[in-house]
């Protein structure tokens, strides 16, 4: 960080100094990630500064900019400055970018295009949101099965420059049906006269173009791939998933996850680009629909409340806060590492059984630590030194303290039930699991630890 | 998941009928990261099962199988099967065996490697947990500075095959000091006659030996590298991370934040190889803690519940666990988002003006909405229908609506803003974000969303 801001100062000084010179050989060695940031810190002046700049890094570091940047850049160049970037950069990141931007850039981009390009893109443009197809680059090494080692390599010296990784070759019959695959690796120690068709690993792992990129992003993690290919309906290779774009899946979707644990609806726009509307957008639905939901404990409340005053027990009342919050964290601790063991497949629907019986023993240490702890804390802090149990003797203190320590137990042991067969049974009906975390749990643990605590109150006192 | 049982079954089958030629043709073809699950469905058959595989098979399926398996299996070989094993593994593997297995077989293995083995596995060892060291592979491909295209591809055929990487390939002075890196395919596209020194990358990103193993899964995300130098004290490359290696520190870190926001003490076992007493180990503290902050809310309502009967509002009462439960969402969501965007570096610090600004906004937005909604609900669902709200005229009604209403909208506007405080707060003083959510955001926002309340029911009716 210290870092970043010593060049952005540095820029600073040089830009109003208008040496030029000084700037291209500051920027000329910054990585593209870092450039991409520290150029947003001039807006006005990113034009000027990006024509500074060696074209390869040029284009990378334009790849790595947010969508409005490079919206206000591409407005800015002119039709030969437009397809130099675009043709060093790879057809997935034109995609990319091409995706967020206005109709009348994305006609130029295209118009710019060779034909060729112009219906790769097309092509990847028509696949679905989140599918494999859709974040795949195109841009492969194949190689036939009746070549040898040598031509083998030769190939990839001669076409290797624009294609996204040489590291895992694919090998393809003339109507591009997947066969195998080789490694670069394996290329490189292999002996220059040997028959790629008899070296190739044949046992390929493949997805579909409409497959979700999650599970691009899961089986490369499970099988250690640097890149995965991608067939169509008739199983022929269109293109490749590469390892950077998998890391980039399995980080948003950790984010979607968290997001709907959270009661958030997912967006996948960064926090600080998104307006104050859009953010109410995804959070206000929610919201609502659990205030709704929470007219039920109102209900509940309503219809005891008489009685408990009639009775004299309205300390009972001072209780509620805490039993219902210690249900909803114990059901949330439970609801989040079940949702977390189903995204990671730890956890299959068949433990279903094995989970269950696991998180009764678990609730049953958890409810009796609790509710022993709550008692003593009753009888010390609220009664002997706060007085916030208004009563005279020991065993009145004592009875309240235990139907308030037994109503947790068993609070504690229905929410850790509920918050274990909830996000299961969400899976089960093809739900997220992830919309049953602790929002949703707390709800329906909130009317369950009040009838619990009602019910119990009732019976002994 | 249906390929996984019909294997199992068919497996099952074969080890009746004693079929090991069978077994062996089945076994030969599958994924380790598979086959290691499907082995240790036959826990009892699992030594036998395993001496059926190919080594280098055998090997790689050792290394996904869980630490338990793995134990049972080192216990069963002669020293010759562990020799045989440990020779096919990458080190880094090697040393994550090592950290799981009780002191005897730590023992038998390091008596079981050469000398020079023994003594890279025990540098690693020294590392702290969670370090970059701790997770590096010492087995990468260096290169002499003055050498040629040719000879480098050479010594990488030379060399090669014991290497985790040959993709990246570092150039290093005869002292080890990083120099620079050169990839295999900018080698491959390179003339044989080019000297290594002017065609290297000198601008390389490293990360010393204790760097947090976060940090370098971040930087390898950042930008988009297969593997990462590791140097020691004096600049000296002592070994490399792995992209696959990264992959699951992304992976094992989410899982962390998401538990801690859960109020859970992370934990890097599996939840099914977790025993209920651990897990319990992991929740109680949480649990216990948020109990006992608890003991606010019970004051603030004991101190006003004789005032509120005494002036026949008991009514209220019953909207005591919507407000909070709404509260605690908002903040929820609130400080969630922050803690992602904090950890996925989106949010930096010196944000924290805009991000206050912009919850503020928000929250103005989801609180009105909020605000009204609870209104036209509690009117009509409330009073009109359920009879929940028990008084007989309009106005009477329309009061204790208007101060739930304004309660709803102040307390959500309170619950963003401490919601989006207490992340950055903790940053600021060097504790992780993550512990700052929903769970410890309610307990505050409860006894806020009290005193709220009953500060303006008092001030109004």
């Amino acid at each position: 960080m210290e870092d970043f801001n010593e060049i952005v100062e540095e820029l600073e000084r040089l830009i109003e100094e208008h040496n030029y010179y000084g700037i291209k050989n500051l920027l000329k060695d910054i990585e593209p990630a870092d450039l991409s940031l520290i150029l947003q810190e001039f807006p006005k002046k990113i034009g000027t500064l990006f024509r500074l700049l060696p074209k390869d890094l040029a284009a990378e570091c334009f790849v790595e900019m947010d969508s409005d940047y490079q919206e206000t850049l591409l407005s800015s160049f002119t039709d030969n400055e437009l397809k130099a970037v675009m043709d060093e950069i790879y057809i997935d990141d034109t995609v990319d970018i091409i995706e967020e931007m206005p109709a009348n850039v994305v006609k130029r981009i295209l118009n710019n295009s060779d034909s060729e390009t112009r219906k790769t893109i097309n092509e990847i443009l028509k696949y679905p949101d989140d599918s494999a197809g859709s974040i795949m680059t195109t841009e492969y090494v194949s190689l036939d099965e009746d070549i040898t080692v040598e031509d083998a390599l030769k190939r990839i010296r001669r076409t290797g420059v624009d294609k996204e990784t040489i590291y895992t070759c694919y090998v393809t019959k003339p109507d591009r049906t997947l066969l195998g695959y080789i490694t670069a690796k394996k290329l490189l120690l292999s002996d220059d006269g040997m028959i790629i068709s008899e070296i190739m690993e044949t046992n390929v792992i493949f997805v579909h173009t409409h497959e979700d990129k999650e599970i691009v992003a899961k089986e490369m993690s499970k099988y250690d791939l640097l890149a995965l290919p991608v067939v169509d309906n008739e199983d022929r290779l269109v293109g490749i998933v590469t390892v950077d774009d998998a890391i980039d899946v399995i980080e948003e979707e950790a984010t979607e996850d968290i997001e709907k644990m959270a009661a958030i609806i997912p967006s996948d726009k960064p926090y600080l680009a998104t307006s104050p509307f859009e953010i109410w957008r995804k959070r206000v639905p929610w919201l609502i629909l659990l205030m709704l939901s929470a007219t039920l404990t109102s209900l509940v409340i309503t219809s005891f409340e008489g009685k408990l005053v009639s009775m004299g027990s309205t300390v009972l009342i001072a209780f509620i806060p805490m039993i219902m919050g210690s249900g909803g964290n114990a059901g949330g601790q439970t609801s989040v590492t079940i949702i977390r063991g189903l995204a990671l497949e730890e956890i299959k629907m068949g433990d279903i059984f094995r989970i269950l019986f696991k998180e009764l023993r678990v609730s049953l240490l958890c409810g009796a630590t609790l509710a022993l702890a709550t008692f003593v804390k009753m009888i010390t802090i609220d009664w002997l030194i706060l007085n916030n149990i208004k009563v005279e003797t020991f065993p009145e203190a004592a009875l309240i303290s235990f139907v308030v320590s037994l109503t947790l137990l068993v609070t504690i042991i229905a929410s850790k039930l509920v918050g274990c067969i909830l996000p299961v049974l969400a899976k089960r009906i093809g739900f997220d699991p992830a919309v049953m975390a602790s929002p949703f749990i707390t709800t329906i643990v909130d009317v369950l630890s009040l009838l619990i605590y009602f019910g119990i109150a009732f019976a002994i006192m």
